[in-house]
């Protein structure tokens, strides 16, 4: 027996390649995308009242590892990537059932040219990540202040300062008219060092890239510093 | 463009009909439920690393109201069942994907007879219920301390007085060998009055039942009072 569910929407995000996603949601809170409600789901009496909370659930769809065989172990990157814990015990997206969750900041509902959008901050999603449901997050059921949570209990420290080269500091310049924040979107992305795995060793030869928004993301690791080298326009 | 998730496990649960079951988790922390989860999930890999952590989310599905036609907007008995409000800004299970996310706590984790099984309080389960999956509450991604939950944001607070008759008094009684802290879980479901919406005039004639464990439990309400009639086994 299994469960068959349609997607209601479609999430336009920032983060157009998997690498350089933030781990959770709510550590790069500077990170925007909007969920566009597919019809027939996107009537506007379906969110009608949601805009009077400050804090919606995502549930969605992990569809970039759709189809990737279940491991009843992961090795999540807060342990060093080389611990072994139960999927079940973490977050990961390689799960038997790939469905993913995440609280994020509703910022504001917009129907705009017949479409229906939820405009919310500080997600950790894909870009072109299918949703399948939109639930409100509700602080006395949600919020459970004395919940314990072993090594992922306190936020991952980010010891890593982000500094900009002068080429990407005018690049960057540039794109804020586009996509205002860009340069805290991009500072607090790097500092949490999106790398699989932290390392000792760092390579500070090794240029590490992802694309975000419509433009390709270039930097480099060195000690505790990480330099953006580029934003380039392809 | 559909997905299929299949369940990973099956939630044997106190309630064993819709009617009675707390209309959130958390606000009858007696509710007990084992999660057992079925092959080829059932292994012990796969929630190493579970029980450092205090709290789980269990994703299931609504599957009683499986196949119902979803409606745009619904009416939240928080809101006295009168007002109409969009879906996606309520828990109601009557959604586009019956897909439903619960955080309880978690008791211990258990192999007996060869079966896994995570025991957890607090649900609000219906007997029975497909999990499609487990995960880790992390505190620091999930209780979100600043959020607002408009009509949602506090618990709902419960005016009702629970009192037993004597025979009720000395059924549950002789239940609580089977079922420890049956009295206590009858006294918190009840005083949230679980009848569908709010009513002002209360009919103090009417008898109201559903299904607890093995037995059925009866009750009447007068004013702000709910006598327990009978546990009956049938």
């Amino acid at each position: 027996m299994s469960y068959a569910f349609e997607p209601i929407g479609v999430i336009h995000s920032c983060f157009k390649e998997k690498f350089g996603i933030p781990r959770q949601p709510g550590l790069v809170p500077s990170a925007r995308a909007v969920i566009e409600l597919t019809p027939p789901f996107d009537r506007d009496e379906a969110v009608r009242g949601l805009e009077g909370f400050s804090h919606v659930w995502v549930v969605f769809v992990f569809h970039a590892v759709l189809g990737a065989a279940w491991r009843p172990t992961v090795r999540p990157p807060r342990l060093g990537g080389n611990e072994r814990v139960g999927v079940f015990a973490t977050r990961s997206p390689f799960r038997p059932n790939p469905v993913g969750m995440s609280a994020v900041r509703l910022e504001k509902i917009l129907r705009e040219d017949g479409r229906l959008s939820l405009y919310v901050q500080g997600g950790d999603f894909l870009d072109g990540t299918p949703v399948i449901d939109v639930k409100p997050y509700v602080p006395y059921v949600d919020a459970i202040a004395d919940a314990r949570g072993s090594f992922a209990h306190e936020a991952p420290v980010s010891p890593f300062l982000v500094r900009f080269s002068a080429d990407a500091d005018v690049a960057c310049q540039q794109k804020e008219g586009s996509f205002p924040g860009v340069r805290r979107l991009i500072e607090e992305m790097l500092s949490a060092d999106p790398r699989p795995a932290y390392r000792d060793t760092t390579d500070s030869t090794a240029v590490y890239g992802t694309r975000l928004y419509d433009f390709d993301l270039r930097w480099r690791i060195e000690g505790n510093m990480v330099e953006v080298l580029e934003l380039v326009s392809p």
